[in-house]
């Protein structure tokens, strides 16, 4: 078999070298004689990788010292429901921002703990573009503004953080996560979790202002009470160990490449190969509006639908894998994470220019 | 370094041709050529291995097909408070039976939930011994009886399964899963997460009885509704994939030395070989009756505390990691699950015999 790569949405491509680093740790983690899959979460040893991957991830998104960093369990979609119930006061709703699939999942979600008043959408358009955050009506008593920076399914990203002025600005992050700097001190909540562009599956990033760890008004368990695991340095029960691993290995394998800085750049040229192709190219077609593109999540569609399961069937033989788009969406999609290389996505633009060339619409 | 043995609660030794295993499975997984981290939840590759982990699984504990099997994220102090949401209907309590350290935990964090009866307990008598169930107070308008099969802490186990009528069994087995047969037709519910017997942290197995499986009186975020995950297979969100990948490795392990028949066997042997020198010894004592002795967690303590910490520093020497107790409840403890060697438990015996010998209290 020739080599693959993996356009998954997540878990996707992971950098061939700390895979590497990760078998040699099944053996001998640190020299310690343990495995890295053996080693109590009591430990002197754990208490030192948690600690040195949540100071890698400051320095990296220089995260000031007034934010907690949290490594809890659940998954991103889960901590929809669970923000809520960690960040209402009684009473208190949150404005949402709709701008495709997962914004509207979290909405949802967010809707059994607290009314939800949805400040902005771009669902009459399509979910085609970020609505202007000059027409967004907030509300200034809800508990926060959730936005999801990008959207996994749509292909729409937001490019500026807007700002909500008071009310504590919350986002899902879990697929540009790293991706880009960030300017935390812009969002009262960050959340994100790591089986994208961080690490593997099993680890929600929470990243959230001091300010915003109050006592919650409802009863929520142990393990996802944001407050008490920030007392608690995020060991109020077993942690995800090897997810906390990996998502170390992953900030200092980012660290030596240049930073989220660097990793912007690579991922602007990444997104605009595909980009280029899909505008010049009559067969391909992507609805959403240049400047709203995603630049980690390339969604596309064939203008001739009835072609799609053979580009996907050539794509496969050709090692480019998991091409198909979220199956609430459909189309194609490829995802740029940061361990996509840059020899991936050209494969893939000159497979989609050759698919192209022999299948160009009459 | 000579040889370790890992003798810590868990996340706790492992078979070592399993971590030879997922190191190959970390460069090309079955023959995929994909690292079993990039496995993509949505693929059929996943599908697969979920579906073969709960058939391994099932065939394990010779579990009915009433009942359905949950591949779950949280952790199982997680699962204490969410499975009150879970199960109960308004105005409903639960009877819970408490035996040690963690079945006051499962209690404290279902009352934030429900009413919590405690239906029998044995901290009067210092947690040594398991209450007779035929002493214990059941409300038969209880949602649940709430059981900890084996007290990690306190080194108490079941050895018999309690018949509560028609109030449903619940039962955390998270220390004892997988180390001995289980008459699950007994149960309404067990849950164990898994970084003890059965495989690495991160992942929380729920078996539950199809008739408990009815829509929740309470919101509960979707990822922890039982009865939504087992309508989506599990796939609700993302799981935790290294963690059930390596769940499944376990059961396969398990089965090709016996299944749990041999492991409850290997247990009492092992366990047996420490008791006796418990016994035998006076510098070494175990409080617990000998009918309620786990054959997990081997907790005891010295008859002179001074020694405690040359005993550790000694043992850590000799290989002979994490013996200490759990901090709430202190004192030594030695950890036997499956991956344990026979060689390991006669290590420690060795080194227990000869520490004896040389600081033998006047």
């Amino acid at each position: 078999m020739g080599q693959i790569f993996n356009f998954a949405a997540g878990p996707a491509q992971l950098p061939p070298e700390l895979l590497t680093q990760a078998a040699a740790d099944m053996f001998n983690w640190e020299g310690t004689g343990l495995s890295i899959l053996e080693l109590p979460f009591t430990s002197d040893e754990y208490r030192a990788l948690a600690a040195r991957t949540e100071a890698d991830l400051r320095a990296l998104l220089d995260i000031p010292a007034d934010y907690q960093v949290l490594f809890l369990p659940g998954g991103a979609y889960a901590h929809m429901g669970l923000l809520a119930m960690n960040l209402l006061t009684p009473g208190q709703g949150a404005d949402y921002v709709i701008t495709g699939h997962w914004s509207q999942r979290a909405a949802a979600e967010a809707q059994r703990f607290c009314r939800v008043r949805v400040a902005a959408s771009n669902l009459q358009t399509g979910c085609r573009d970020i609505p202007p955050p000059t027409t967004w009506r907030l509300d200034p008593a809800a508990a926060y503004c959730h936005i999801t920076t990008n959207e996994t399914a749509d292909g729409v990203q937001f490019h500026e953080t807007p700002d909500t002025g008071d009310v504590p600005l919350v986002a899902d992050m879990t697929s540009d996560f790293l991706s880009r700097p960030v300017p935390v001190t812009k969002y009262g909540l960050i959340y994100a979790s790591t089986q994208k562009n961080a690490g593997i599956a099993g680890l929600t990033i929470v990243i959230i202002h001091h300010r915003l760890l109050r006592e919650a008004a409802t009863e929520i368990p142990a393990v996802f009470d944001y407050r008490r695991q920030a007392a608690a340095a995020g060991r109020v029960n077993t942690p995800p160990v090897f997810a906390v691993y990996f998502t170390g290995l992953m900030c200092r394998w980012l660290r030596d490449r240049g930073g989220v800085t660097a990793a912007a750049r690579a991922g602007e040229y990444k997104s605009s190969l595909l980009y280029r192709i899909i505008d010049a190219q009559p067969l391909y077609d992507c609805p959403v509006v240049p400047a709203a593109r995603s630049r980690v999540n390339v969604c596309f569609h064939l203008t001739d639908p009835a072609l799609q399961d053979e580009f996907l069937t050539r794509a496969e033989e050709c090692g480019l894998r998991f091409l198909a788009g979220h199956s609430d969406t459909g189309g194609l999609r490829a995802s740029l994470y940061n361990a996509m290389p840059e020899a991936g996505v050209q494969a893939l633009a000159g497979f989609m220019n050759e698919f192209a060339a022999h299948r160009q619409p009459a």
